[in-house]
């Protein structure tokens, strides 16, 4: 089997890099280890930058998000008892975000990729890339007990943090930078009307606490725990107690609970992989870099990723030209740390660090409190989290 | 003998204190455990807020700083290798800056309160503050070898970080915060003109440097040094090369040299102690709060303090109102917290910290790059770098 581009990895990224090289004329296979279903239901994050959802529209996937999506104009910081909206709009001159829950997000581009007849492979066994240092790069899986080889012209690792792609490379050819964080986001999802129309990002004298929302009528509410905690010791009771313990009174008040549709611990991890090109091998969102969740900044720096490899791919192929592809790692990189330094810096600022000790409480509530007095510092919040332009 | 306020220490805050009451027909002595020359020669900050640039002329001491200080619009930051302006007059709607050392600050306040004919005791030994929870304080020294006391209506503690008065707390009326930073800075003054007619404050990969002045003939300089260097190992010749190694190319090649008149290393602290009021005693400045002095905030704050107290003393005397005294404390904190979590922020983004790993590294990279891109994040630097509102 032969194909333009080999993609490793059916999620957001693969799925968006295939439907935006389709587009264009390039023929794309996408190999994934899990089953369709398996990708389907993965839970993850919702709140798309105009980046992104522009990208979507590119990429022709764009029409059930405008119809089910919900833009917002901006979120509450609560602290200290008190509730204060970043206006995303006012300060950004116009700019918001959109409430679309990556899951679906996943559904449109599987529905899409589908209709346009395009080859996915699912439950790909034995995953393996070879001679992308060469112009004549191999992919060889197994697929229901047969060994199969893709050749292609290049290929793309949308793989994820724990892929093969960039498990491949050999010793001393990547560099990875690594911030684990001392606690972990214990995550419940609930069809229960969200407790606010807008995100709410607590910091409580108990820890981080956000209220996020997929729709009008499914929550998705996070608690900061310790490392240590076990999922099975949370009973939903539990979170959501310990949730209104966190949440300013008119909050915990108009909190409307249900029984959990998913709840899990993951733990908040800032890493980079430089570069993220080698050879004829490209890496491209999880499987180069993480950020923590505060943010939400994951999805879109990956789309941010797949726009540039998109464009380069295609300038290849339309005009043998390889400068697209030549800075592709770099143009990703730029954005990249802006975001991990944005994520790891409101990370940072809404959890509780028993390590920085009482001055470092008494720094973040001053630093809480200028952020929201300070126009300058409101705007440069609401300019990250709508997204850098790029 | 006997005084309405009893001024514990001689430098910039009691001195400006001792001013600002004369002015409203206040009496004041102050006690001085060092001797006037001392005093006038210890080599302190030299950068002034708008803010304390007016409580200078309110007290009648702001003529010599008018002809002699340097108002700055801006300064330098230098990464990577490359210069960036923080133009801080059109990112803050017009404010600037005043360069006009310590030393001089001290000098003019010295010879106001001489020409006013007011009491000052230096020299005084074994000072000790008493009763401070009654009506009637007193204060208690040595000099010449003769006990005095001093009998008043109030004491205000501006003694430093090593004075007598928050010493002399009993044990948990005070809360204090601290953090020691892992490096020290090595500060070098000679009489050459400055390597550049602004302030440059350098991120290098050998560390931190500041080209700072006092005027077109007396330059400042700093290198970040670690904690266990020697000032008598720095010879003038090591300091200048090192200097030059952290600058770049045009500020190394056009530095002009010449023999110190001072070198010391002074380790970084941020310090806060609540709060800062107790009966009839006060703390203001550095007896209350130290900041490391990236950023020139420690004569600034203390000024505010001072504003803050002479205010509520005044208004206790005029009316017999004890509303500016109840609120001193909580009003002094709110501004000294943020101006403690911008010098922590500008320190720990312009230094080195080898703690931070590799991806604190690219992260403080990002954020210079970003600080310098955005519109938003330069005006949040400018606006705290001129001082905050009061």
């Amino acid at each position: 089997m032969r194909t333009q581009v080999a993609i490793i990895g059916a999620g957001p990224s693969g799925l968006l890099l295939g439907q935006l090289l389709h587009k264009a004329g390039i023929e794309t296979v996408i190999i994934e280890r899990q089953s369709a279903d398996y990708v389907r239901s993965r839970i993850r994050a919702g709140v798309l930058e105009q980046v992104t959802t522009d990208l979507l529209d590119e990429a022709g996937v764009g029409a059930r998000m405008h119809q089910e999506g919900l833009p917002h104009t901006g979120f509450d910081l609560l602290f200290g008892g008190e509730r204060h909206r970043i206006d995303l709009r006012a300060l950004t001159g116009g700019q918001q975000v959109m409430v679309y829950g990556q899951t679906e997000v996943t559904r449109d581009l599987m529905a899409a990729r589908a209709a346009a007849g395009l080859k996915t492979v699912y439950e790909a066994k034995d995953v393996s890339i070879h001679d992308y240092d060469t112009t004549h790069p191999q992919v060889r899986y197994q697929e229901d007990g047969q060994w199969h080889t893709l050749d292609c012209d290049f290929i793309a690792g949308c793989d994820g943090f724990h892929g093969v792609c960039r498990a491949s490379l050999p010793p001393g050819a990547v560099t990875e930078y690594e911030k684990v964080y001392p606690f972990g986001w214990l995550g419940l999802l609930a069809d229960t009307p969200p407790v606010h129309h807008e995100l709410i990002y607590a910091n409580s004298e108990r820890g981080f606490a956000l209220c996020s929302q997929r729709s009008m009528t499914r929550s998705r509410y996070y608690l900061q725990v310790p490392l240590t905690d076990k999922v099975e010791n949370w009973s939903d009771d539990a979170f959501w107690n310990e949730l209104r313990l966190r949440l300013d009174p008119h909050a915990a008040e108009t909190l409307i609970t249900g029984p959990s549709l998913e709840k899990s611990i993951a733990p908040l991890r800032s890493f980079v992989a430089e570069p993220m090109r080698f050879g004829r091998l490209f890496l491209a969102g999880d499987a180069a870099h993480i950020v923590p969740p505060t943010g939400a900044k994951g999805l879109n720096l990956a789309a941010t990723d797949v726009k540039y490899l998109s464009t380069a791919l295609i300038e290849y192929f339309a005009e043998r030209s390889s400068a697209g592809i030549d800075h592709y790692s770099q143009r990703c990189l730029a954005r990249i740390w802006k975001g991990e330094r944005f994520s790891w810096w409101f990370t940072s600022l809404m959890h509780r660090f028993s390590a920085d000790g009482a001055i470092g409480q008494k720094l973040q509530n001053a630093e809480l409190e200028y952020l929201v007095q300070s126009q300058a510092a409101s705007t440069a919040l609401a300019e990250n989290y709508v997204g850098l332009p790029l």
